[in-house]
């Protein structure tokens, strides 16, 4: 039975979601003030963690999907003794705090993901109870269940509108993923108004058909939540969603469920009359009081306790098992297996012609053995982005160490499903679909480099040379879009050797996501002997073939496909005696993290006759080409039919590329 | 009861699929036959719609959600007598063909909508049928049905999966949509193969969830289906979902119930063998009966009379109401009312500072009275995006006549559903968010450009600037992002009558979207007697302050916000006895649309010492300051903190912009 002081430990969570509001004259009081009830229940009842040692792998993960809510988090972390001094709390949303106004992975001990975008810790949460159920299955031995915990999230109205939780979440009840259990703030209130002027579905007859178990509770009621959550963790088969009935902003005389509370300050008259209706000292701020401490507090010798118990049977593990321990460690501490770069393969010219693609196929089974945590899949396009791992089994209800996962045509939850595989640590997955369709993952992908995962991106048919599906399968824009996202490597190569080099370098990265950006059609392997090695790639930008003479008067830079387009043209020009160097630049980022130096010695500044030439919009090609120089882009949408048809239709072809060569020299020579 | 005319109907809609993927070596030919029985049904015993005038204002509306099956829709059309000739499904995926590989809005007659990327269609029939209503509530009057249609879409298990159709069809449900029936493929494959894969949930009851009405029927049970639209047809409340259990590729000896049958031609001896088993001659392509072209055909003397009987209610209608139909004929025809212009509001010095969302919600809410169709929302943040047009009550189940559309937090079902809107004609529509989430809607935004619709966006909240709400939602690179999507208008305005120009633009442009990026923070509303007029604005860039002695030195260049700190720094500069020009460029694509004399005037050639200024990724700009000028982006992602401390914390100040446009201005004078 929930006594005096656990009302005062909750409306300690309410005090201080107010206060810190107020203070920041902004943030989001309502929820927290809301859901204090049931987080308290969870925090301090069920979520086994260790305040001291935020990184212990087999703790409890806990998901504020509805990020908004932060100082609910925020308040949490202090009060159970993570290193967030009350301070933090004071400096909510200013310069430099740890308490900026959405949770931020990375920043706060604590926080498992960043949120605030709705959607996406929903689907996190589902990627990271994949992710123990995969290391569960992969590591676990007989008496060592070393892994082997729950994920929690608090959910919100707002969560479960947004597209990407019907997908996590049919997905979640399709594997049946037992061991995930979301708390859902069902305050009835959105931005808008009330819910009932939008939002009037049956929320727990979604669930129930996507195979989810759903109970509801009065979130208000500690006991109640209690037994749920007790309920929930006899449930093996489903994943569970139990829906709190609350009133946002509970305690508030004039402003309890009003939508109002979600997104303002309640006033500091408001606050004084919520205090005094909570039983509270109106004239305090950020009050806590010592016996609520103190029942926070045991989390930190709970958690000390548990983590302890399981170090030791992890020791134990080590002791029985060395290699598995020694590579969940190696893992865990984001480095891979020692060696797995010698099984990247190297392909020769007769090998060819080869879409990326494909290469990418057997570079991915190439490596998958030696990465025996590497996951992923497509969402739905496998046969087409040639991402299965041939022999490794698929991750089901029943074959929970299968590597291979049908997202379905679920791209928004892969993106947010695999970012949540990264957060939990141990995997290294990716993930594919067309290019077109990176827009529908967009969001997720965007997280992905804000947070600095590791995640790979396969997006193939890379352009508009996929011919007869059309302008609506056809990317003009993205390879574009998507260079515009910080810390985002975007990695199209010309060749099978390039898109090796482009896997090596994609894992490799550990502060941020990779996109490799590969073709559907067949292109020629290039011959290394003739031409520069591959290892050039791997800094973004590398003279591929340099002007016969040694002394070229045009640069041609191009990636992918369109470096095959150079080569050619670079033919024709030294048939009419220009010199030109052909460049591969399969990744911008990674070229302009170069030193100056080497980015001079490949696009020399003296040589302002430059022309760059990608099957897409030509937006900030500029900056490579300067002034003077000339790109041959795709600056319209595309159409549908044979792409050898399209090539002449839209003037990619060796001779146009020559023409133009000639016509930026000859300017460049009369300027 | 069926006859043996009828599956002789069916089987041609089969094989001219499985004949025309096969010819063009490319295609999807399973979900046509799979899908035929029920196509047949619904196209020659129910749809109202005249072949002979596509653009026949009261018509049903079809929609293919699942574009993939276009063979399906060009064969209807072809059968059933639009101006699509047996040739062009022969060249059906060649270029230049009205076939192409989806099915593409204003190509071919007919067609109603593109799609092929997934779930957009599936909101797109939401949004036309929000449009019937509306226009219905709005226009019709006691005796005068003028408006009264259903609209049909057939959908896909990959539909279902993507989050749009979870986001559009709650929305559906809320809204009772009665006259939406849509008729689900359920066949059980995906291209990874069988659905029972991943896609396990109980789709009847999550419809159920929603508040549709379901029915399930065996979809090669032309009577099954028959009766299952007449039954729908009697639900007024609630929209239906006819689930069709089929078999993919029907008929086919090997390939039916197979995944492969999905995308790629059953080769010619599997055709040849489907013919043979459906009763078909073997050797024979692209055959059509004569007795089968009788039935199809059919619908051009029944759609002619219906059109007819309906034209002579309009005359009628015209007659009792000629304000009514007058304006609704010019809406149609893609004309706004006359004299609408006259009521976009000037903003004087005085009225500001103002939010530049605050500005358009002033400008909305000025000219709704003059645009009786304009409806719109926003995706939640109606406060927060000024998009409440006050006055016009909500769009409902109990209200079809309101104006403002409460879409919950769906930004994805709100881009497909405006795209709807604008495909049914009648209607202005316009929807908004924060800039940030227009990643979660970028799909359908893509297709409005893609479709060349008349919508606009409402994306406010546009830099940093924010401030406390952190990087999550704070754009960076939305803006190049945006600016990369062809067709696509990004509208930046420094301020409320630049914003009042950038409405104005908006709704005279007819031929694609434009999207207005507006502040969350107050501006001053700039002095048009000391500045240049805010007419500049429309044509995408403009000279807005001159040199004080009409020479400038160097060009400032910025856009939003930025615009004020180069009018600041213009100021400084004067002081330092530097003469520079400050151009405001809201649009680019407007600006490069302007003839090159104008351009050239705006940013002489010959003043090569540039520097633009916007709070974003730099990525584009260098080809408006070339190599010499120099871009003040923002090229990391943001931080929570009140966003006077970020301007410091990011440079953004007067003295930082005029710091750098003198060193700008020594290295050209050194070069």
């Amino acid at each position: 039975m929930s006594t005096d002081l656990d009302h005062r430990c909750i409306n300690t969570l309410r005090t201080l979601a107010m206060d810190a509001v107020q203070k920041a004259a902004s943030g989001h009081p309502g929820m927290p003030m809301g859901m204090a009830d049931a987080a308290y229940v969870l925090w301090t009842r069920f979520l086994r963690h260790d305040p001291q040692d935020p990184t212990w792998l087999d703790r409890d993960r806990f998901v504020l999907s509805a990020g908004h809510g932060s100082m609910l988090l925020y308040s949490l972390l202090h009060l159970t003794g993570y290193d967030l001094p009350l301070e933090e709390l004071k400096a909510f949303r200013q310069l430099g705090s740890l308490t900026p106004g959405h949770p931020e992975y990375g920043l706060t001990p604590g926080v498992e993901t960043t949120t605030g975008p709705l959607g996406q810790g929903f689907a996190n949460g589902v990627g990271m109870a994949m992710a123990e159920r995969f290391l569960a299955a992969t590591f676990n031995r007989p008496g060592f269940s070393i892994i082997d915990h729950h994920t929690y999230a608090i959910i919100s109205d707002g969560d479960l509108m947004e597209g990407i939780s019907h997908e996590a979440a049919s997905l979640a009840g399709h594997l049946g993923l037992g061991k995930l259990i979301y708390l859902y703030d069902d305050n009835g209130i959105t931005i808008e108004g009330s819910t009932d002027i939008t939002f009037t579905e049956d929320v727990a007859d979604r669930f129930r058909a996507y195979g989810w178990f759903v109970q509801q509770v009065d979130g208000h009621n500690a006991d109640a939540v209690t037994e749920a959550i007790e309920t929930a963790h006899g449930e093996a088969e489903r994943p569970s969603l139990i829906a709190c009935r609350t009133h946002i902003a509970y305690g508030s005389p004039n402003k309890q469920d009003d939508a109002e509370a979600h997104g303002a300050p309640l006033g500091e008259d408001e606050v004084a009359r919520t205090k005094e209706q909570l039983g509270w000292p109106a004239d305090v701020q950020f009050w806590v009081p010592d016996d609520v401490r103190e029942v926070f507090r045991k989390a930190v010798a709970d958690g000390g306790e548990a983590h302890e118990a399981w170090s030791e049977l992890f020791g134990r593990y080590a002791e029985a098992y060395p290699e598995e321990a020694a590579l969940l460690e190696r893992l865990l501490a984001g480095e891979l297996p020692e060696g797995w770069q010698d099984a990247v393969p190297t392909f020769g010219a007769s090998d060819g012609p080869m879409a990326t693609r494909k290469a990418s196929g057997s570079v991915l089974n190439a490596i998958a053995g030696k990465l025996p945590t590497m996951v992923g899949g497509s969402a739905d396009l496998a046969p087409s982005n040639k991402t299965m791992l041939d022999g490794y089994g698929v991750f089901g209800a029943g074959s929970a160490g299968g590597r291979n996962v049908h997202f379905g045509v679920r791209e928004h939850a892969m993106g947010g499903i695999l970012n949540g595989m990264a957060l939990h640590g141990g995997l290294i997955p990716f993930g594919g679909t067309f290019l077109v369709f990176s827009d529908y993952m967009r969001p997720s992908v965007r997280l992905a480099a804000l947070m600095e995962l590791p995640v790979v991106y396969v997006w193939t048919h890379d352009s508009v040379w996929i011919g007869e599906d059309g302008p609506t399968h056809q990317p003009v824009e993205h390879l574009a879009a998507l260079r515009a996202i910080p810390n985002l490597h975007v990695v199209r190569p010309a060749d099978a050797n390039e898109t090796a080099a482009a896997w090596l370098s994609a894992l490799e990265r550990r502060a941020g996501p990779t996109a490799l950006v590969l073709t559907r059609q067949s292109l020629p392997v290039m011959d290394r002997d003739v031409l520069t090695g591959s290892g050039g790639a791997a800094r973004g930008g590398y003279v591929l073939s340099e002007a016969p003479d040694g002394e070229p008067e045009v640069l041609l830079i191009a990636t992918g496909s369109e470096v095959h387009l150079a080569l050619k043209a670079q033919e024709c020009l030294a048939n009419e005696g220009v010199q030109a160097r052909v460049v591969s630049m399969p990744c911008w980022a990674c070229f302009d993290a170069q030193p100056t130096r080497y980015r001079d010695e490949v696009l020399p500044p003296g040589i302002t006759a430059r022309l760059a030439i990608e099957a897409g919009v030509s937006m900030g090609w500029r900056r490579y080409v300067g002034s003077q120089g000339e790109v041959m882009g795709i600056n319209h949408f595309g159409a549908s039919a044979p792409y050898k048809d399209l090539t002449k239709a839209f003037g990619f072809t060796a001779e146009a590329v020559t023409e133009r060569a000639l016509a930026v020299l000859e300017r460049v020579a009369s300027a």
